[in-house]
């Protein structure tokens, strides 16, 4: 029995006709049934029947197109998919049991029966890899493909990437796109053959908010360990906190800026949100990659310091409000007179930088140091990477809210 | 109006004497009252009066030390308050105004006077210095002074201890010491001349934790915004989660280990714990210093992690489960081969490293990458440079929890 092969599986009074998919444990079959579901079965537990081996082609053409059997619906909205690749990509990216780097709307709607009547779709392949393994000239790639989906008529973007490096792909989307409609990441923390998949609730809602009125980058996902609703968080604001829970993601040091109901599909907002149409369509996909980000420990080597301080920008994850060694304060305004662009974070990830409280906080500010505000130390490299190629002032411009990165201060407490 | 004179501040209907102390804002001019608290006064509101013109020598002799006026009393139990520097330090490092290297029971008395009748108290001062210039070598000195204390017969430590690298200090005593007696950790986010001030408080809980049953290395810090508790987290799981809050300390994954009623001054625990007179006191205070830690992003860099490998440790922050770049794990399995540790931790802060989920996380093991399991970032890399110094084999103690730096496993959810 093999990968691509049509199969009877039976366990316990329970019989399943499906293609054996590949699986991420050998213990573990997978098939995708006819309704379009992965099923995961204990391979110990299970006696099988193969019904026609090699079915389909796991190693088909990957750069083919399918014609959709579904047909347009002029009443309903245009959402476009924009797969990257992760978990929640392997939903829809087997075609019937076949690796295909395209997707329709067939496609879709066979591995998420739930979207039908939402939308028309339309499916897009930008890449096919884990999130970890994401770069900077795949965020642009990105960002023009999803420039041109809006561009021809998409009413709403739903990009699917992987859990890992989401939030740094979404931040860099934030700021390269001026966009009128819903740009929402999403993705799964379980994959389809497990009971617990998270994959369908995400996709469902990621969709009701790209039909929504908020025309931001966002990231949709579980919003608590329930299957009740989906948490959206600004896209420079999200982390991922967890490194197994289905509601990993967090706004940082404040709630999300919404949630969808999976229920009722409801999807509300707390806060104040740019609305659909504010805003042209535009595009500044430019990067300096030669950004470096440094996390201060007690002890560090002075070397790292030296090497990082190489590089046109420099993002170092200070200690409280913003500290580093005192000794390391000269170093950094030398590297700061040589060119490189510094700025100033907390480990500590909620509360704002403020250098202003302790002598050494003042005398890193001489040195030319930038304070990074209450931006996460991943979103600022991001900026940082970002401002050194469309800013002309870098300084202004990293010390300035332009996609939600800072949040207003609030009034300092006593 | 110098540092040092005695004086005389009117605002609106109060009065204040006493004696004129450093202030960090020149806005505010800072007195030390005959009760032993400072006040902070805004200079532009209050009409001041100079009694005695350089009352006290701020430039005093810092080694010296002082005769306490406060008797023994052989019915209360003995605590050591041991200063390593930082705000909080600042409320009992000025005897009558002046910069003292060394205090006694009757500074901490003049400083906090609700400590008194609660134990009697000895003084020592390790260091005077900002948290973020802590170093290996000043961990070694707390270590041994809080083993000198402990044998000399005290019956609970207090270290006072800025708040921006306490986690790495708490960490570090964690691994060296084996304690009969509590070792509690504590520090101040508003200094004492600001009247939210949580100085006093963290004192006071912090003596009361260090009379209690617990025998391990505590933070002990506020648990909320009011003035109503301290939590008390374990020295290993608790990291400094916001810049500036009172409240910023948090157990990282976990409710608190214990807290305590600041009215009440009681004492509960949620968990077990080590008791007091359970192990006996020993040390083990050396380190391997030549450790690195190094966060991945993407985009990074590869010579920096070229760099940090040359060390012989190496924590790296991977992301989700325990992630890098694909392109790193052949450099990753050579770095290993030539000597160095390299453990895998997540940028996720909760939840565990799991390596045997992915393809990629396979290989990272088979390169010879040991998995951090829930440890955090930062307790990890204080605990390789322990462990590379005291044990035969790293890879074990490294996956071994010996200080509650590792939670034990929850049943995995589906």
């Amino acid at each position: 029995m093999n990968t691509g092969d049509r199969i009877r599986a039976e366990r316990n009074e329970e019989s399943y006709e499906g293609v054996v998919l590949p699986s991420s444990t050998p213990d573990t079959l997978v098939l995708k049934l006819d309704s379009g579901y992965n099923v995961g079965i204990d391979r110990d537990e299970a006696t099988t029947t193969v019904l026609d081996a090699d079915a389909y082609d796991v190693d088909g053409d990957s750069g083919e197109s399918h014609q959709s059997a579904i047909e347009f619906d002029d009443d309903l909205p245009t959402i476009s998919l924009i797969s990257t690749g992760g978990t929640i990509a392997s939903t829809v990216d087997y075609r019937t049991g076949a690796v295909t780097a395209q997707f329709d709307a067939e496609d879709i709607l066979r591995a998420v029966p739930d979207l039908a009547g939402m939308a028309n779709y339309r499916g897009r392949v930008v890449a096919n890899i884990l999130s970890e393994n994401m770069r900077p000239d795949v965020w642009q790639e990105l960002a023009h493909a999803v420039h041109e989906e809006i561009d021809a008529g998409a009413d709403g973007i739903v990009v699917m990437h992987g859990t890992d490096t989401m939030q740094f792909t979404a931040s860099a989307l934030s700021f390269m796109l001026d966009t009128p409609v819903p740009i929402v990441f999403t993705g799964s923390q379980r994959s389809a053959d497990r009971p617990s998949s998270d994959n369908v609730m995400n996709a469902v809602c990621s969709v009701e908010t790209a039909l929504s009125d908020c025309a931001e980058v966002l990231v949709c996902m579980h919003a608590d360990g329930s299957d009740g609703r989906c948490a959206l968080h600004r896209g420079t604001r999200v982390r991922k906190n967890h490194t197994s829970r289905r509601d990993a993601f967090q706004t940082v040091g404040a709630k999300p800026l919404g949630e969808v109901e999976y229920e009722s599909r409801e999807v509300s907002f707390r806060r104040d949100h740019a609305s659909r149409g504010d805003t042209d369509l535009a595009i500044r996909p430019d990067l300096e990659t030669d950004v470096a980000l440094l996390k201060y420990t007690p002890g560090m080597d002075r070397d790292l310091l030296d090497l990082a301080g190489e590089s046109e920008g420099l993002i170092l994850e200070g200690t409280g409000l913003g500290h580093v060694h005192s000794d390391w304060i000269s170093s950094l305004g030398e590297m700061v007179n040589a060119g490189t662009d510094i700025v100033m974070t907390s480990q500590c990830l909620e509360g704002r930088v403020c250098d202003r409280v302790y002598d050494t906080g003042r005398d890193l500010l001489d040195a030319g140091v930038i304070e990074g505000e209450d931006m996460l130390p991943g979103t600022a490299k991001v900026k940082l990477m970002w401002a050194l190629a469309n800013a002309d002032d870098v300084e202004a411009i990293m010390r300035q809210p332009i996609a939600g990165e800072i949040t207003e201060r609030s009034t300092p407490r006593q």
